[in-house]
């Protein structure tokens, strides 16, 4: 019966029988007509009409750009090389860090010597462990084309419990990775500036709040441009390793000249290593690891066809990232390289410093790197809301993470992911090593738990060649399973506990949330067989005034036309002061005829609870052989126009509102008086 | 035509033309019937009616008390035996710090060895001025019986502006009464058991939350029961004075064994001592005056006559603290006694040690004048909320101010009062000396535009005796005036420069609120000779809808009752998955015949944008040459049962809400979906 923008006049077609609304097929800019009583929105649709909503959508617009449409999502397909810079700038960006944090355990534990020597053997161990979990993996993106997270794989093969503790893991993760890759990032920009030194916590800070802005404008990862900081990386790394390479094997290179820390190192001997700290190491280094996953849970992504190109791009991956670490923990230990605190010099800054020289070269680095751990944090803000979205829609997080803004952006799971992160940051003084402990807990569960899905869907479809791939899967997840256990051992004290505590305290939550869903579902279930054509009960109104004004006015009005008898309307006016209620009853039997008013004196000053209590009076007094009527409240409200607004006015109605919610058969219906409807009209008179 | 209560059936007894609804007089447990169309509220009337309410009802009331009717409020009047003990607790607890504070602006200046010479003559001088306030504020008693504090006395005096300083200066000073005698209560039970030294601040902020709660219970100060602190602690003090003064002078005491500090300090002379030196002292010593004019204020609390009463029972208190405070800066001066620090030994505490030695009498004196100032405390707690809602009823505080709770409180400001006294307590860490500074210049301005009114008052009424009248309130005016620069001056550092920036920026944000509510009321306003009895317009009912459910059902059986034709009734259902839509429409004509379902695509996948422009678009369609339809737009909400169901529940119908206030023309109808309407009955069918 709607007649849409174009035109001037409804157009009258409906048929007798049929009471759907008739779209007529109309140019409109706002909707186009897609079928039978079925509308889709343009772009126009979202727009604001008030003035205020006009301004801030403004605003958000400047802020965060102008709205998406659905199909505008699609993008690309990646070909391999741009997939590779784009998934694997999380697993990359960790080769800035690992090497310093194996040396890390060998200086903690006072054999600072030990890391000239045995860090080259845990590097190899690791990317040895890197291989196997890329293979494992690799199975995956064919297992899965579709993308298989570890919440998926773990969902279809090994039930809601164990899926949900892969989740709890997975958020943990995507938390930590902005975290540590920010942090990172700032020592990097730190070490090659040392001014700011001092500053880094709010750099991290600053650097989140853009990346969370820019996420919430919708940022898209796919453009090229994202490519262009992992190759630069690359680029510039593989360089450093292969000049420090020649320098050290054909120029006998023994690194920049030492510190005392250093000489004193060199001159231990590493027999007194135990095997503790050799576990330690190797924990810490593990953290090389970290985002080899990216591109299992990508496939989609890929051109076709997209498993065997997916797969291959992690292969790839995997080689790189395996050469770039051991590289780079090659070049620390023939340079004899140990972190420095004050002020802050990264390993592979001062890695960088040694064969770059002070030089452009040395800060072009250490920006690629930065940009790099930057750019490895802002995956983070795809995958978590994306993962939020989908536990929304399970049921086990708050719908509104499934909710999409208009920069088709998952705005609630952006906003709360830079929320922690910030405050992460903030806890670990924007310090990588404080984080390492927690990371790598969480992505080894992970690891464990999406190898330990794939060995039991092996077992469900024993696919063609199961035997081999369950073996590859099995040896995977046993791997991974021990690393899991033996990190969370030797950095249990370091920081580890915090995410045994809180995995089981997020599976907990997620339960809970879903308990509450299924509840309200199985509450609001209505039997698909039962015609609902009753009318409603009678309709009772009470209008609570103040007094008489434009609003009250505006609201007695529109109360008078929803009562079902004349009788079943009434003003009710509460007040301490019987000479003022006589005065204004003067006044609105003179200027609102036909509409009772009742005057209920509060000798408590209480409002509410009087009024309540009357609506209760007024139903006990209704035939007991006739169905009590509904109660429409309606209430004056004062639209707010500045925000101090809410704290002058409609304090009453709110306390009102508050208690009418819990009452049965009872609607409560506002009457918001805008004065812009108002300013240009007289009152209505008679 | 309603029965209240009692009967079975409506009486129906409305006679033509008279559309008041007509009330019996009938026995109901909830209201008594006092006139035509008019109720009076018994107790039960605020009891909540819902399970929730009643069990928060339950837990409030044991944690406030029963509701309090207003007729008992008045209580007795007060005797002026009581009204000394209850008006005077703040002045007269100030002796317990004042003296101390005199001493301390010699110590802080180098010069102890002064404050052994010069603390009595300057104490003299700060009783005589006390004496001039005195007879001051006495004609205040006779010339505003009904209770002239300083914002009332200026208010019909001297203007706005000038009453909202002295209201600003006022509610400042209660604030502080709160805090310094809160901290030095603590200090006093802290002098005597020296293992609360570090728990001074957790102890004050428990002492505060107990007298707030105490308030919001209603907590009257009328009782006998708080006369009797005010009496022992008199009793011990005098009895303190009269025992060290017999030593003194009859068996030459010299006070305690004197530490290195104060044989120091003796052995200085007071020559050095400068004029700015002296002012400090003057300044701090002046706050012996706070609550001087609470008995000025309190006046209708008295037995007939009752400002001759309150004028003798004022003169009496200053009396009384004159000598009490002469008194104890005798027994210091004598005694050689300095503040000690650590741990804290305030110099009322080491007199009453010396005296009653390390006996029972010493802990007890300790405990009365810590409750002495926690009652100083408690009158704050009624000072402010009055006031807080004399300024809500002016306009220049929120209207929620003057709102009083079920126990008769004004809850709001008594929250307020607790929380910013909790609030400075904390930054002060509790000690008095630290709030001092600020304390003085507020009550001082309080006193020069208080005397100020009332010499305007005197040139303006000219009653008998005038002259004499208007030279004391000259003379006062003029003396509390230079004393307020003097102790802004010296102390502006200490921080009597936070009250001169606050009481501008408190006279700024009240003249702001009443600006909000004037412009409000003119926009409101409603001309008196209009008749308003016009049909309203036409009603458009448009329910968003996400699915059938019964929720949903119950609120698409009330809108189709609002519709003004069926024509003007459709559900709108906005969705990205039009497969799912199909089905919908295929349950929903069904299951709601007569009830159009328009499904709107939204590629967004935003919500309240479409349907915000599909309003939009119905009233564009509307024909011009008609008045467009009131859009309601019924909202199902489901009712939240427990605090998380507000972050699980009605996040999509909360952003709705906030779209549609804004809009023109349109109402709001919540139409709650409460689970125990529903429990016991199946889902309404045909």
């Amino acid at each position: 019966m709607a007649d849409l923008g174009g035109g001037r006049r409804p157009i009258a077609g409906r048929k007798p029988g049929d009471k759907r609304v008739r779209v007529e097929r109309h140019h409109s800019p706002y909707f186009r007509y897609t079928g039978r009583g079925q509308l889709t929105a343009k772009a126009a649709a979202n727009a604001p009409t008030t003035g205020i909503g006009r301004v801030s959508m403004r605003a958000k617009g400047f802020l965060l750009g102008r709205p998406l449409a659905n199909e505008e999502e699609a993008g690309e397909r990646l070909s391999k090389k741009k997939a590779l810079a784009i998934f694997s700038s999380d697993a990359i960006s960790s080769s800035a860090y690992a090497t310093e944090e194996i040396i890390l355990a060998f200086l903690l534990a006072g054999v600072a010597g030990a890391a000239f020597v045995l860090s080259i053997p845990i590097a190899i161990a690791i990317a040895v462990l890197l291989g196997i979990v890329a293979f494992s993996y690799r199975q995956v993106c064919y297992a899965y084309p579709n993308g298989g997270g570890s919440y998926s794989v773990s969902k279809a093969n090994l039930g809601r419990t164990a899926s949900l503790v892969a989740a709890s893991a997975l958020l943990i993760d995507y938390t930590l990775t902005v975290a540590v890759s920010t942090s990172s990032a700032v020592e990097q920009i730190a070490s090659a500036v040392p001014a700011l030194h001092d500053w880094t916590v709010p750099i991290a800070i600053l650097a989140i709040a853009l990346i969370t802005l820019g996420n919430l404008r919708g940022l898209r990862e796919a453009g090229t441009i994202f490519a262009i900081p992992t190759y630069l990386f690359l680029g510039s790394a593989f360089l450093m390793i292969a000049i420090g390479a020649f320098r050290i094997v054909f120029a006998g290179d023994t690194g920049p000249t030492p510190s005392p820390e250093v000489i004193r190192a060199t001159q231990e001997t590493a027999t007194s290593v135990g095997i503790l700290i050799l576990l330690r190491a190797f924990a810490s280094g593990a953290v090389a690891l970290t985002g080899t996953e990216a591109i299992a849970t990508g496939v989609p992504a890929f051109q076709p066809p997209e498993p065997r190109n997916a797969a291959r791009t992690l292969m790839t991956m995997a080689v790189i990232l395996g050469t770039l670490f051991i590289g780079i923990t090659f070049l620390a230990s023939n340079f004899h390289i140990l972190p420095v605190e004050e002020p802050k010099q990264t390993v592979i800054a001062q890695i960088a410093r040694h064969v770059y020289g002070d030089t452009i070269a040395f800060y072009l680095f250490q920006g690629f790197t930065a940009l790099l751990l930057f750019l490895a944090a802002n995956t983070s803000y795809n995958a978590f809301p994306r993962l939020a979205a989908v536990l929304g829609e399970d049921g086990f997080f708050p719908r509104q993470f499934a909710f999409r803004g208009d920069r088709l952006a998952f705005s609630t799971g952006i906003m709360l992911l830079g929320l922690v992160a910030g405050a992460v940051v903030v806890a670990a003084h924007a310090e990588t090593h404080a984080l390492i402990p927690l990371y790598a807990v969480g992505v080894f569960i992970d690891f464990t738990i999406a190898q330990s899905g794939m060995v039991r869907h092996w077992l469900r479809t024993r696919d063609q060649g199961w035997r081999r791939r369950l073996t590859i899967n099995a040896v995977g997840a046993l791997l991974t399973a021990v690393i899991a256990v033996v990190v969370t051992s030797v950095k249990f004290e370091a920081g580890a506990r915090f995410v045994v505590i809180l995995i089981p305290v997020l599976v907990g939550a997620m339960l809970f949330i879903r308990r509450q869903y299924d509840a309200q579902s199985a509450e609001l279930q209505v039997r698909d067989d039962l015609v609902f054509d009753r009318p409603h009960r009678e309709q009772r109104v009470v209008i609570p005034v103040n007094g008489i004004n434009r609003s009250v006015v505006q609201a007695v009005m529109f109360g008078k036309s929803l009562a079902s008898d004349p009788s079943l309307l009434q003003a009710v006016f509460v007040t301490t002061d019987l000479d003022e209620a006589e005065a204004l009853r003067e006044r609105w039997d003179r200027q609102l005829p036909g509409v009772p008013l009742v005057v209920v004196e509060s000798p408590f000053r209480a409002l509410v609870g009087p009024v309540i209590t009357y609506l209760e009076v007024l139903d006990l007094a209704w035939p007991p052989d006739r169905e009590a009527p509904t109660t429409i409240v309606v209430l004056p409200e004062y639209v707010a126009k500045h925000w101090w607004d809410r704290l002058l006015y409609n304090q009453t109605a709110k306390r009102l509102k508050a208690a009418l919610v819990g009452r049965e058969h009872t609607v409560i219906a506002d009457v918001p008086y805008r004065r812009s409807e108002h300013q240009d009209e007289p009152p209505p008179h008679a």
